[in-house]
């Protein structure tokens, strides 16, 4: 089984259904099966900032019940980007060398790190720095890392996304109302695509094809005159409105908190064709709850591959999967290749297959 | 069985779940037993208001996948009372003899309305009115009809309200946030507090009971003093602001969409002791969806009952469920009694027992 | 809040989902308002029996995550009547004394007992016997108990047979079968009937209501002679064979596990019509899982009024739910009325409303 | 869009979740899209085999439903290997002219068949005697088709049977059992492995890894002495006993339907180390209900791309699932490769990383 090692964990970035699925893997491994030890890091690299460092140590007992727990049980931060952190009185700061004293002082052999692309590339500067070894582990509800075909968080959040369509269905249709569901998707549309079709969305609104507000009622008028009374369209976060503008119905700055791309279409479509219109921004409820059963397999995989990596010392390396198999590539390689969805891949054309209106 | 009969049957106001479930055994037991005709009327008294009057036949092959789909086939709506009809010149009219017109050209001998108290009202009226044999079924997502113990879409919509919840729950804690969910309930809090309760909320603010901002905050820092770093607050959207203003993010006039009560609460938290909160409005969620099988039960339940009075020739008369028994009253008794959540009742004392803060 | 006071739970008899949101209930009142101590006895009376008793001091921490959880954190055991408790020789030995002993052994000033009403009966006699202070939670997935609406675990029950037949209607159809789903009921068709009806069964067979093989054999004829090509069948495991003998798939004795009522069905149906059947026996996925909203509003609704009838001393008292209220009665009232699915009753008239054949 | 065509769907072998998704996308594009038609062939290839040919015209208001509803619309059937059809006399007759002929009768340019490798290769052989113009999509909730990620049918069986095992979790806890759960996969494990790592079992059994029982037993034993008081198995159908002889509770002869895998591992347990088992036979829960949300992807975008291959006159085709693309292979490549669970690929690394027994 190799030498002992003392390993650290941490979920960067924003929560959602998995992390402790994965959390629970890598203990199992490295405890269970190495007899390693594991150091649950709290709130990302906040915790290793903190003085003494923050973290909990973690045995098999204390995970035995994360595998079906949404959320982190370490505690998760989006706030803060250690280069350059923000600090009380307005400036910025670069906490760097804090961060990485503490995975020292913790005396640590390798860190295992979870986020999205975001977080990895600061993990992996923090790496390089600081000659932590680090495994990634991709975490986005966005889907967007590269490379690996799912990320942790993003089945479960498609599918609280397609439940959400599936029952505004038939409100819409006992009303014969425009239906108007703003979904996740910071800067791509997968989940907005991908419930879009398994929810059988009649319109799906991406960042990565433009659209018109014109062309959107003129489908929902087709629809109309073949007998359709109802219209339900499924709209990222990150879609922009006609001019170009951001309506991200933000909640970090708390400047425009109301009034999202969601709400922004409702009154476009209301004023222009007179249609009926509701709103629904199905916001946190997306992150969390119960992961799916795939979820959790992945994580599982993901979490013993990632311990695995370490045993092997394969460090700066991160684990993806690839057709029902866990493959480790360089950190770099992933994260530079940013993954929208493809305008000609099978999801855009699966939904103009089944005349799903993109907007365009 | 008693001679040939034809009856109407029209689902009015908002839709929720298991009005298809009511519609289908209606059917199954005046079609099916009893071999009459039974006549769905389009989009509540709108249908008999119109020239001819719209509806479709019901059959039993027609209903039969009814039971587990959520909404109405016949379409609802919650515009206008025929008393005071909106025309398009702004002006109200008096269209109740055009409804009672349109039920007697349908030659039908009974009709079955589903609605909350504000439909049943005005259909009692134009019953008496115009000489229509009425049997009525309660149906609103607030619970607030009197007498019956459950009304039809009650128990899905919380349902639904405690699966957000439980969500909620690994999101606010995994970023240690106050967490506001704001639940239908346009008068009562019924919503609120069933599922505030069944999904473990730590704050429950109703209508029925009178808040403070700043007792909400205390007991936010008494449970983060307590150790417990996030807090699940739920509130029904009837609750007003500390003045006593109206904060409804009421989806009627268009006038005030953004805003609701949710988000006052969490603006006022956040100013007042620093707290990172975030807001969820369920919205039409709760309406749609496959009702809870023990709607299924109700709604089947009602639309037998509701057949065999008519069959018994006991009009004016609404369905109630008491005890796991369908009884039936006058239905003036029932709009009656107007059924907000009892501040001395099992589910107040339920939720303090629980330590659940209620504001006051 | 008045004296303090030490006091034991224990759950009796079938585990169910619900038993575990009864527990945080109950320390949630007893220690979190009223700084009582809850020890928590392992195994039911098995755990008084043993020598030092066995037991888990409860907190509110402790408790926090049991809302959601199913089956119950003490254990539990369907073993053993403790006057006529089966030793190891093969006799029978009354150890109600150590039991009793126990009790006092750990100075409780009052004791919850949840269970149905064989272990309800046993608790009493050892209460009376041994002056134990108790107060009782109905709790059987059976919903047998007398006086009570609804006792634990059974709303959780018919939800998850509901699911079962929403799942085997799509299959039964597609393969023009009869699907016989075979479910818990050791004595009483509650969960049949009233999963039969929420999932649209086309025939529910209930220990309540005699049957012939023949009349189900008539009724699937019937409506494959109306064009329906599948039929969908819920028995209860109590439900005998037309010679009246039991054929329940028993799992107590180990002797005949094999074959119950629903494969004696499956094989007479297809031997006198030649129809292709298909059983499930549904089994214990019927205990376990989640709690309903509803299961676990009842269930803080039992465990907050069980405490409060120790704080006002009223022994001998089970909470009963009754219209949406917490309702106690004397425990021997509610153990004197078995409930039995009543013929004449709601459920009975809506299953035959709908045309739903119950076999007679 | 190039020429009309007619074109025909059929579904072979057991149903499952996903195959009316399927057929509404190939009516969307064909039909919606290129204005073609479409003949939903009734009974598998049954419905060619008839006088007239048994079929039911498709449109796009007919199909608008079948995204969330579970099994065929068309009807399927395992019955009957054309070339060996077996007859009423006891004999076997080739009939595969008679399905050849059915097929151009109905003046068909192109036929979709949805199929596991035995249907395919059947439907393949027809196709090349018969100048059949095939296009083939995976499905089989086993998972043993080559070449593709995912089969129709799949993901949502795993899915139940994860909640299947969820469930028996809390109930084997509370009574300190070993728990079996017997899951379909008449050759392959993956239902098993896939819901055993996603609903956290301690064994695992597939037919791909040979066992004994002694090791499952002394694996408990194990978990015991470190405190764990229950253990849940899951078991593919396809398990043999000990001494490699089939105990499939079979459903085809009728003749040994009783005792499958499950209840031997019970009965050997309970005999060799004495522990309380119970046994749940998942069965036909898992062919029914809800597709998934992946499923529904999968679903949509296999009917389309197979619309396409016709389009595109690329017969002899079938759609796979890899890496979220669609992507069409040689039939006979496909089939060429079964897909068993392999013992050094990721799932199985991810199962004994876990610590979960294999019983190896």
């Amino acid at each position: 089984m190799g030498e002992h090692k003392r390993i650290g964990i941490l979920t960067s970035g924003g929560d959602c259904a998995g992390l402790n699925a994965v959390i629970r893997a890598v203990v199992n491994r490295a405890v269970g099966t190495y007899s390693w030890e594991v150091l649950g890091i709290r709130q990302a690299t906040l915790g290793l900032m903190q003085q003494p460092p923050k973290y909990m140590a973690l045995d098999v007992e204390k995970v035995n019940f994360l595998l079906t727990t949404g959320g982190t049980v370490l505690g998760t931060t989006n706030k803060g980007d250690p280069f350059a952190y923000p600090m009380a009185d307005g400036s910025v700061c670069d906490r760097s060398e804090e961060i990485i004293a503490g995975y020292h002082q913790l005396g640590l052999d390798a860190m295992i790190g979870i986020g999205g692309d975001g977080s990895l590339a600061i993990l992996r500067r923090l790496a390089q720095q600081g000659k932590i070894n680090l495994v990634a582990i991709p975490k986005t509800i966005d889907n967007d890392v590269g490379v690996t075909e799912l990320s942790i968080g993003f089945e479960t959040a498609v599918s609280i996304a397609t439940e959400a369509l599936d029952r505004l269905h038939f409100t819409a249709a006992s009303h014969s109302r425009v239906m108007i569901l703003e979904v996740m998707g910071r800067d791509a549309g997968h989940i907005a695509i991908s419930a879009g079709i398994a929810g059988g969305a009649d319109v799906i609104l991406i960042p990565e094809i433009p659209y018109t507000v014109d062309q959107v009622c003129r489908n929902i008028k087709e629809r109309q005159e073949q007998g359709k009374n109802y219209c339900l369209i499924i709209v990222s976060e990150a879609v922009r409105n006609e001019t170009g503008n951001s309506v991200v119905s933000t909640d970090r700055s708390g400047e425009c908190r109301y009034g999202g791309i969601g709400q922004y279409l409702a009154d476009e479509i209301c004023h222009r064709i007179g249609a009926e219109t509701r709103v629904t921004v199905l916001g946190h409820i997306q992150r969390g709850g119960t992961p799916s059963p795939l979820e959790r397999l992945i994580a599982s995989a993901f979490g013993v591959a990632a311990v695995d990596l370490i045993a092997e010392q394969k460090y700066d390396q991160m684990v993806t999967w690839q057709n029902r198999q866990v493959v480790s590539v360089p950190i770099a390689e992933a994260i530079a290749q940013y993954r929208a969805v493809d305008p000609n891949g099978t999801l855009v054309k699966t939904a103009r297959g089944l005349n799903i209106c993109l907007g365009d």
